[in-house]
């Protein structure tokens, strides 16, 4: 099997074409010499978390960010690394495929022989188990050949997105001694993030020359902080789901008879649902994060179907389509608290036949109401990240079963006089994960890719690569660098039988914003999406013309570009430094403390941490 | 809701872009001078039948083909139509959706436009509904500009695809003697051309003006035969289809654990599992003629993909992509059977409670055997052309499960040795159906609305809408029509309780041609199919560049152009004639009769019915 990876494939017209595409280096990177300025000692977003993280990470936390600079950048402690001394450097895919994850290795590849030919970049076969297994492929330009530009992970394969248990971590150890390497590339999500970090670590203080980077690569776009604004293949995923959206959208147009319930893959947190609202306007969408921070039932929620289904009737229409995320299952409560009992006995090794019939009272009762179809999807065994098997739990035929009861139960009382109510379920995932990625997902992975090799070169351990300002074209993005740990923050309460999770510092899925800009867009917009169907085709994903340089709506709403904000208040700062020179006017002196003690004073009252400390689940 | 249909919408950019479109006209019908030139008189493909077909369509059978020809072509018996007295037509979308429908409405409106400004275009609004309750909405340029070169059928919705009770064919007489209609065209698939057929004669036996005419238009590409090359939509669907099923491929590649279970809209016939496998290389097809044709049981099938699946293991391949057309289930031959019993029983009125209780001893123990959710959906009414209600039936569910439980046993007997069988399951249909068209679709739809126009300005009634050569450019596209009736079988047996159906002539779906090139093609190719993972991934849909010019594997390869040869015939024919005039010699005349003796003999050899005169089902 091993033999098959790296050969060279036979690619479609259109593969031919997407291979010779080459993405654009933002000006800071171009050419053979980058600056490099650090900035202030990292601290974490909650800062209730920081004593925690900081004893878990006494060798990587509080380290700089790192913003790379044009060679002429006018900034005066930037650091010009010009030595680029042959390194060995290993890339891993961890977890799931994400679109855009071979970019990372070519601009990784690419970077790495422009600035010594003799660098070396290995590759580990089949994921993390060839990362433990020192089973590598070393990445050559003819290897890269029909991987450019291309989805999937199918250049060097993917297994599990854990590095975690000591065993792992030591494996991985002795495979980076064994292979020399100077650096660890890790592609991957949150889980993998985290245990980038923690190798880091681990690495730092076993005093393994190899240093550690982890890229946001994930389709789930819940690797997000102030530090990350996207993550690479979330664009291709919402653009290939939303046209798959539009589709059944005109399709339901057409026929006018049936209602589509449609569950999206994304883990817990709800981005691609709300993205693919935002581009393709299905009459409803239910988050996740709705639901927990309502508190809604699993009978609130066919309540709300239902009254919608009964509110389009009045207007004559039968047809619509819903939209779900794959983790709404999750943040339902009494579903969430019977997951965990579940959860609890898989763990205390209780046989999947006797689960049921050891369940408390309440979660009993429960579980028998739910058809046999779902109670056999809830008994799987969870995850590595504790959560259920979303992908298998097929949400939509659950809501749409329940919606179906309530309306028949409606008719027969009379508080309902239309026609029959038909569903037909879909779950879109798999079929949008392995492709060809967009072109600001190749744009981007390619330039994190390069990224990461001046990370290396930096000499920097346990950062991540990042990006900002991507809303804006190539040439405007600014390239840095953030510790992973200033990304964590620490869960410190759980419900029930999680206990043994209380007060880890970790990478956490960011579930979507109840209060931010893409979320109220939605919110305004939901009246006109419910009852007017205004279906938005964004149509197949294109790499030429009208719609290929579309970015995601949450990105161009969100207007983030907190790293380009650090940076401008560091320049302020430093103006302040420079105007008030010891040396200088009484006044000025005296109108710069008044100031400043003013801009203190407010800063020190809104960073108190918040009432409890809690960071939401 | 009716008020809905029309109205301008909202367009993404790519839509934008797509409006603005513009097919080109082949040569024949640019300009406002058209040749008609009549053929012979048709027959049909199965003599047997001809008789038949005769007495029920007394009016419209063994009409000519008619060719479309450009008015300085030198044909000399053409007949030029140059007087176009404003006419009134009406057009009507039955059945399924097809991407590309709403460009034969588009360029019927602009023929009908070209040639007489007082020209009227109604749209039947609702489908067969809106005809038989005379709902109309005028089509203007303003309404079609948001819908050309769209996908959907949301221009005038769609409901059933029955015109056949004389309860419905009356209405519809009455809308177009009351609407004074000088032509009605129908959009459709196997079923709404029989019965545009249907309705062609009675008008013609009413003296109602209307003339008929029907247009083949359905995503399952099964309106084949000799005058038909292909189907609006199934271009279109074929490429998204393929799209995803590639995507679904990388997938397999990237994480080498999962068995891809793929079930196909696409009605009885397998024209699009064929094409998309052709496009997209998965691992395996299986095509339900072949099943029917090789009487392949529940128990075979499964037996094949788990020595598949084996034989894969020996090369350390833990995953692959099984395409199965959704008409699948009901080749089997046992399950076609129970499917026979369990409508006979729906017929008699029995309630879907009590039929398991009533099946044969033989079809109760299938049943029984089944598991619980395929049972639930086989006992689902059949659809108005007696089949089973072949999108509700979850085929792959049901084959992951016996594929999986023959696998656990394989492994616990011992004769199978590697890891877990998983399996995932997918239905790809409603997701492709609302698809922009292709540039294809959106061409030849928009070309058939054109000759459509020719053909009541012809005042031909009970044709169908033709172009042949199409796997040519539009410049060299021929355009004619050829009279629905020429395209009927007749079902000479059938099993069971189907008896009543013995006998009415119908245009039938065209099964895959086990003989024919396209299938030949994947016999050839299967074995490398299966084992190699040669994972082709044509991408996404593109409107420009690579892949956008695209047409069908099955187009290209079977190089029909039955209408082409039948002019070319014809043209010898008159050769002949020309050359061996009364006057010519004695020499030419007799060397003409004797080569043309044994032209006869031959045809009348290879012409005798087949040996049972039976039609396959």
């Amino acid at each position: 099997m091993d033999s098959d990876f790296g050969i060279p494939r036979q690619l479609s017209d259109l593969q031919k074409y997407r291979a010779l595409y080459e993405p654009e280096l933002p000006p800071c990177l171009q050419g053979t010499t980058v600056r490099v300025e650090f900035g202030d000692a990292t601290t974490t977003a909650d800062p209730s978390g920081a004593h925690s993280i900081s004893r878990a990470f006494p060798h990587t936390y509080g380290q700089p960010l790192a913003h790379f600079l044009r060679p002429k950048a006018q900034v005066p402690d930037a650091q010009i690394i010009t030595e680029h001394p042959a390194i060995r450097v290993g890339v891993v895919f961890c977890g799931r495929q994400s679109p855009g994850g071979h970019n990372v290795i070519w601009g990784l590849h690419s970077a790495l022989k422009i600035h010594n030919s003799n660098n070396v970049l290995l590759g580990f076969i089949g994921g993390t188990e060839g990362l433990f297994a020192q089973k590598t492929l070393e990445i050559t330009d003819d290897i890269l050949s029909s991987y450019k530009n291309q989805g999937g992970y199918d250049l060097l394969g993917r297994t599990k997105d854990q590095i975690r248990t000591s065993e792992q971590v030591n494996a991985a150890l002795a495979s980076c001694k064994a292979l020399k390497l100077d650096g660890l590339v890790i592609i991957g999500g949150v889980t993998s993030n985290t245990d980038a970090a923690q190798l880091a670590e681990t690495f730092a203080e076993e005093k393994c020359a190899t240093k550690v980077v982890g890229v946001p690569v994930t389709l789930n776009g819940d690797l997000k902080n102030q530090f990350v604004e996207a993550n690479v293949g979330f664009d291709t995923i919402c653009k290939v789901n939303s046209q798959l959206i539009s589709n059944v959208c005109t399709d339901a147009l057409s026929a006018e008879k049936y209602y589509y319930f449609i569950r999206l893959m994304g883990r817990k947190a709800s981005h691609v649902a709300l993205e693919c609202t935002l581009q393709s306007h299905p009459n409803m969408v239910i988050l996740g994060e709705e639901v927990a921070s309502s508190k809604l039932t699993l009978f609130d929620i066919t309540q709300q179907i239902c009254d919608a289904v009964q509110a389009r009737v009045e207007q004559d229409k039968y047809h619509g389509v819903i939209l779900l995320p794959e983790g709404l299952i999750e943040s339902i409560p009494e579903i969430y608290a019977l997951l965990q009992e579940i959860h609890g006995l898989h763990r205390q090794g209780v046989s999947v036949e006797n689960i049921s019939s050891q369940l408390s009272p309440w979660a009993s009762a429960l579980f028998e109401f739910l058809p046999h179809f779902i109670k056999r999807q809830l008994l799987l065994h969870p995850e590595s990240d504790d959560s259920a098997q979303l992908s298998q739990i097929e949400t939509e035929k659950l809501l749409a079963h329940l919606v179906e009861a309530e309306m028949n139960k409606r008719l027969k009382e009379g508080t309902y006089k239309g026609k029959k109510f038909n569903a037909i379920c879909h779950f879109f995932g798999y079929q949008a994960r392995g492709s060809l990625p967009s072109k600001f997902d190749c744009d981007y992975a390619y330039v994190l890719g390069h990224v990461c090799y001046h990370i290396l070169a930096a000499g920097l351990n346990g950062y991540m690569a990042t990006i900002t300002n991507l809303k804006n074209p190539v040439n405007k993005w600014r390239c840095g660098a953030a510790p992973i740990t200033a990304m964590m923050t620490v869960k410190r309460w759980s419900h029930g039988p999680r206990a043994a999770s209380i007060g880890k510092p970790a990478v956490h899925p960011a579930p979507v914003d109840l209060k931010g800009k893409a979320y109220g867009l939605l919110r305004q917009n939901a009246a006109k999406f419910l009852m007017d169907d205004v279906y938005r085709n964004p149509g197949p994903l294109q790499f030429e013309g009208p719609g290929a340089d579309a970015k995601t709506v949450t990105l161009c709403v969100e207007d983030q570009d907190y790293m380009g904000r650090i940076k401008k208040l560091q320049e302020y700062l430093d103006k302040v430094r420079s105007i008030v020179k010891p040396g200088c006017s009484q006044e000025v002196l005296k109108a710069a403390l008044s100031a400043m003690a003013s801009v203190t004073e407010v800063l020190s009252v809104i960073s108190v941490p918040s009432f409890n400390g809690q960071t939401p689940i």
